[in-house]
């Protein structure tokens, strides 16, 4: 095989000056708008001024605005951008040959920069407006901990002050993580702590946890808003941040129109939506607005299954429900991974734009179990060079799958996935896989219905 | 400041149609040329046929030969490069603006692909010409582990066995670099270890050693020459190594070109050599024919300085003899750098060619010390994104002091720089940084000649 020859280049990279100048809103052209997020306390839809006491100001407006589809990225971020972007569309010549597969495989690199991963994408964003607003700081939640580097960088580079609450048996096991965000400036508190009252509860009630993602992040959003000067910024789930990561497809989508390239499927890995909804959202927008068709898929883990086996309905964002109620598919907000769950992908809802996508039955979604996702995540690094981060490594699994469908029936399918990352803080991980001490978990429908027993009762 | 109305982009790639077909060979222009390979026993230079029993055949060759100045670059070579290269040529435009200096800053970063550095430049090269002779497979030495993940990596694409001796104190500290080799199919065993004699002696000489590069290096060259089908590959030191290295100076000056940059100051970090000397080689190569001048400037550790303190003399090239003499400036085979230096550059000699260049007054080099080389790469990644490997980042310290002086002067120069690699597997000595407990080393004149005084006595 000699890629001189292809036509097609192993890394289709844009030109900087190729870069999209907008982000792109889904939400614009949907029929079926997702549904606004409610105060838990009066179920009323959360006013921009309600909103504002979490949230930074712009990130409000982009929040709550589901008209306009275009969002002029400023020139301070586009700068940024700059430092790591464009990412390269990469096309798996190599998979595609070690498969023997008539497919065309192509993935979205988004690890080529210091925090691993796509994450990056919404942290300089929030940070700027912050930054924009006057404010001192921001607070957050890390779990696996890409968010929290990609925030601790983006602070950095803006000059903001950073506070991570990274949930504690992460912070335990990636020591390594906990240091970069050292290095960018961050402070990083395990979670839950005595920092915060919320966390001072949930330590009392349960001695000795682990944490969780949706506990750090109720201790974030106490802390921001219990301090002068100082937003609390969530890396996923919202769909600001879904805008935000657009930037992800529409790339993908200008490099793929620059070769004359079509996906027939699209697969992103989902935990709280950001990477899947940033691939997906000019393609789906093309969906909806019937000019082309696509099949998209999400892959979840088959032990914090959203989507294929949570219910769409009203629930708090967070365990110490501080946070607004939103739509979405969720398992409930007490729902928390067996502790044999390695990575991330462990949020127990979705984005709210995602799920009416779902529930409008416009994409699809399953589940892979962790030693076939980390089996994957092998057998790629040892052909395409890169070390996949176990999250992305879902939609490699997945992306195989189709692969060799396709070399059964001898369709050439076009296949584009999303390589959210890198998996060098998870090492850990692979390890267990190495030595064969990895297990897979499937919650038993029991556990799945004791989570959704806790969504709050919510009339529309 | 805004990079849209700047001329020169952030980043510079090449295309990959532009990426050069063939390696330069420095040595073939070269005045003085460096001294050969000497048999340890007979003191004469070594025969094709005598490093044929160590070496792959067609790398022997490469090593050997002082003539041809290019070697085109095979095609299985070029389509692996292509899964990580071009490599960016970066304007370090953020860290300028940091600075406020008139000095512009670039620098070639070669840590976008996993094995985190430009360490695989030359493992693919390596590889293939093992694989192309009908091998089964290669050992090596790794010291802080990114030679021994690029091999495997190499190893890995190509279907080669692949045999790791790791330093045991790196095998212990870093078990993640292990795990990324596993990843890859490598064996990872911690050096020295009872698989080989050379092993059994040392350990018997010096029970609880953590270990050294000179004596991971004669444990692979022994399990090499003891195995059918495999031969012993190595990561620095050897003017093969320069050679394939030759691709980050050529990219690097290509990319220089198209944009109308020419450097005043070269700077690179300076362990065994093969990043130094790959980085320089076209632009020595002008400066030795006159078309050209640059200031070159090698950055060693102050805890490892064989440029600026040790000898240029004939050497042993590891601790166990069992490899041919070189001609270099060595600080003694059985120097060892003091257990608080941190990552890499801890090689007693050099690169016989890059010896023989600073012999002739034809570079300069300096040594810092780890604590500012920590400092240094902290300011850097907050402003530049990237998380620097503490060896790259020797060469950020002396890119900073030069701009620095710009910035006093008011001179507009150009510096270039290489950033080798990422840090990513460094965090438990950004750690000791961070905690302030990193301490500076310089051995005294005592531990120099003690090192000194095991020099093998040579005649010529």
């Amino acid at each position: 095989m000699s890629a001189i020859e292809k036509k097609i280049p192993y890394k289709i990279y844009l030109e900087e000056s190729e870069m999209p100048k907008a982000w792109y809103n889904l939400r614009a052209d949907m029929k079926n708008k997702p549904s606004p997020l409610l105060n838990a306390e009066t179920k009323q839809p959360m006013t921009a001024e309600e909103l504002g006491v979490v949230f930074c100001e712009e990130l409000v407006k982009q929040e709550l605005d589901d008209v306009n589809a275009y969002y002029p990225i400023p020139q301070e971020i586009l700068d940024f951008y700059r430092m790591y972007r464009p990412a390269p569309l990469v096309r798996a010549y190599c998979l595609e040959e070690k498969l023997q597969t008539p497919a065309k495989i192509y993935y979205k690199f988004e690890g080529n920069n210091t925090s691993g991963s796509h994450k990056l994408n919404s942290a300089i964003a929030q940070a700027y407006y912050a930054k924009n607003q006057g404010l001192t700081g921001v607070t957050t939640e890390t779990g696996a901990g890409q968010w929290g580097t990609a925030l601790s960088m983006a602070c950095a580079y803006l000059g903001l002050d950073c506070k991570v609450y990274m949930v504690k048996v992460s912070y335990e096991q990636k020591p390594h993580r906990r240091e970069v965000m050292r290095t960018y400036g961050a402070s990083v508190t395990p979670s839950p702590s005595t920092e915060t009252e919320v966390g001072r509860k949930i330590l009392e009630a349960h001695p000795g946890t682990g944490g969780s993602l949706g506990c750090a992040i109720s201790e974030a959003v106490e802390k921001a808003t219990s301090m002068e000067g100082y937003r609390y910024v969530l890396g996923s789930v919202l769909n600001q941040v879904m805008l935000h990561q657009s930037i992800i497809g529409l790339e993908t989508k200008a490099a793929m129109d620059k070769y004359g390239i079509k996906p027939d499927i699209i697969i992103g890995c989902a935990g709280g939506g950001s990477n899947l909804g940033g691939l997906i959202a000019p393609f789906m927008g093309e969906k909806i607005r019937g000019e082309a068709d696509y099949r998209i898929i999400a892959v979840e883990p088959a032990s914090c299954p959203s989507f294929t086996r949570g219910k769409y309905a009203y629930d708090y964002c967070d365990t110490g429900m501080v946070c607004p109620l939103a739509k979405m598919y969720t398992l409930g907000s007490n729902f928390i991974p067996a502790p044999t769950h390695a990575g991330g992908l462990r949020y127990h809802g979705m984005n709210p734009t995602l799920s009416q996508l779902y529930a409008d039955g416009l994409m699809e979604a399953t589940t892979v179990a962790q030693t076939e996702v980390f089996a994957a995540a092998e057998q790629f690094a040892r052909v395409e060079g890169i070390l996949p981060a176990p999250e992305s490594s879902h939609a490699i699994k997945v992306a195989i799958d189709e692969a060799m469908k396709c070399k059964e029936t001898g369709e050439e399918k076009t296949i584009l996935f999303g390589l959210t990352g890198t998996g060098y803080f998870d090492m850990m991980s692979y390890e267990k896989f190495h030595n064969g001490v990895m297990t897979d978990y499937v919650p038993s429908d029991e556990e799945i219905a004791k989570g959704l027993a806790g969504l709050p009762a919510v009339e529309l």
